[in-house]
């Protein structure tokens, strides 16, 4: 705990230095949110509040820790870009990342050795709908359209329990640009796997930039054409 | 729905000149949203925010392409009128939006040759109800109270596979007036439909307007009559 | 529709003029929202947003107009006291207020022969958790603790359809004091419930207040006795 | 847990003068919430919406008075800590505080004599997987890494009635520094429990500290290496 706090610290000290931030053979454990919660402020508002503050990070990842190893779930937003004309869309989805790091010794874990797996909003479906004896599997390529295509294999695995108690969540890379070959299996219990299937349903929305979509004051306050909005809702909606 | 669809095109290709932005292979759908998250600003700072912005539009659909064709989906907001009260009303409820369009070669879609069906707060309920083995259909007639009553009908269906293992979502349009009949089938996985369901179960509340129902702020803060409000809580809820 | 509009213009007119504003007997058609999106500003902000604007209301009822009768849900949230302390209380809990009102002709409904039944936070437990065969009642006495306790009997029942399609919702009231005794059923189908049950879910920790608990910003940033700190949660969940 | 329940009740005492505000029928538990909304303001504004006050504090369980005793859950959000990076790490993780207190004649309950239990995110993960037939139960040392390990126990403990009609919640609390043994059982029915379950599906994310990761407005609107990001998702998303 004492490590991964100090580590967590350091990679917030240097949020955006590494390369190929993004991606999962990195794995960088950080939670990168763009913009805080202040900028729901005015831009004359932000710009006080956040003078020469790029973004602001927020750490809460759901963590289990097994024998042989630890097992990290926190989600990560898209990003927008924003169109000429002033409007947005999503320029990268949002993933909920996986992060698996090797017991190495009584209740020590070694996040140097940690490997991710970043969970796209159809696989995270895949994981909510599962049932209590259900698995599944999901494979990888992080450099799928490089040259470095088939170099590194990933595999995430959920395996149900046969008695329905749980399920084993396995992630196994094989690098063959490092010569590497990791694997490692965390039992989770029907609990755990429920906090996991409550939050990542709550986080789905999210990563996938519907939460956007909240009405935050009454808007399209329209008065013009009643007729024609009358017609609409006649002819879709007032079935 | 004729008349829905051509002005929601014509709304969204004036900000975005469509075609160059996105392609057609892309075919990325834009969700119209009246007003943006800096409508939380009092009107003073809105003024300073938004000017000569009448509203700031956010694309993020949920996108499935397959073999023949592809099927997107998206939340349109309700919107609201303002009475001569202050208060508001729900003028046009919102919408869950479909679109469908056919693929023309090896990961090539034609965007232009779409069609969409809205689904209304019942739709979506029908939909988000669905058991493995379910299925259901909908039929629309989008120019049902006009002249042109029965010219266009379309029927979306929503049918399991016989083994479970997910559903077809169909789309007919047979246009009368264009001498048109579309017809595009897209087979979804039950991962791509579990994202669906709780996709949708989360907008369902914000196309019905009820997220506006949230606190703020402790409100109403009533010091006056503890009394009448302690009879009422008595009589109704303190069962 | 047009009637409906007509009311709610009407009644968003005069929204504090009723005696009994919150009475289940009274019934008034509005959602009173005591402050709006805009007291999150501070409180200077808000005294120019909301000069003279007690508070804003805003109507989005679920509405299923059925052949005797129409049935429409729409939430109500609670409303809190300001403690001498500036914290505040739940005064009065939220509810979610059913109102039904007779069909009186081809798609027109009296919109002033309305009855209303108030749901608890219990009751809305009891009913998004009804499966497709089972029933449920409630009674409310809305002058239980006064002198015409037992003058005015309501009860709603949520009775399944034997084939699972749906379920019936009748309200019944009894009332000694006019002498009047009304009776609404309205059928509802599997989906229009999975939109109540959806959105019911939805608005549930809205009228227990619990929305209220949001992280809005990262807070408590105690960094005083994280010695303390630690050992809570070495001795609460760190197991 | 000794511990925390009596820096909860010091700091409650502070702010409400506990028993003349709530009375023992009454028994109102105090939920503690670090910082209001109005810290979604800027710096400038928070000092100006703020001066002198530290936190507001706002009181909303969910409670359930039965014969022998009575029952009340409220979250409790996590706390962060400033990083100094100007970053943000969950310091404590937040909990569903669950408190029993004896009743003590009709309709009177002695709130001095309350007992509580904190749900980790876990514990509630296992509470609202629970079918109408499971039951679990969780065991506390709230001194577990202290001299005094062992000498507290706490057990909770959640049964289903035989007939699937509702539960019985039990907190069992062994004292050995101040010799008492208090136990406290409260039958809920399955409306009752079909709240907590959503109430505390709602809050998992909340105490979690997940509600963070919210889109509040388009951000990371990264125009730079459209190419990088392309790769990205094509290898991680586009499969």
């Amino acid at each position: 705990m004492l490590k991964l706090s100090r580590l967590l610290l350091h990679s917030s000290r240097d949020p955006l230095s590494r390369k190929s931030l993004f991606g999962e053979a990195t794995g960088d454990f950080k939670l990168l949110r763009g913009i805080t919660t202040q900028t729901v402020m005015s831009s004359a508002m932000q710009s006080s509040a956040r003078d020469g503050n790029s973004a602001v990070k927020i750490f809460a990842p759901y963590s289990i820790y097994k024998g042989k190893a630890a097992l990290s779930a926190d989600p990560r937003l898209p990003t927008f870009s924003k169109l000429g004309s002033g409007d947005y869309r999503v320029e990268r989805r949002g993933v909920i990342m996986l992060t698996f790091w090797p017991a190495i010794g009584e209740r020590k874990y070694d996040w140097d050795k940690r490997q991710v797996f970043a969970l796209s909003a159809t696989e995270v479906g895949s994981l909510i709908s599962l049932g209590s004896k259900d698995s599944c599997e999901f494979f990888h390529d992080p450099s799928m359209l490089s040259s470095n295509a088939g170099q590194v294999r990933k595999s995430l695995s959920i395996k149900a329990h046969v008695d329905g108690s749980g399920y084993f969540i396995s992630l196994s890379v094989v690098n063959n640009i490092l010569k590497t070959n990791d694997r490692f299996v965390v039992p989770v219990t029907t609990a755990e796997f429920a906090v996991m299937r409550t939050a990542f349903t709550f986080a789905l929305p999210h990563i996938m930039g519907w939460d956007q979509f909240t009405n935050r004051l009454p808007h399209g306050a329209n008065q013009s054409s009643p007729k024609a909005v009358h017609e609409l809702q006649s002819s879709e909606w007032d079935r």
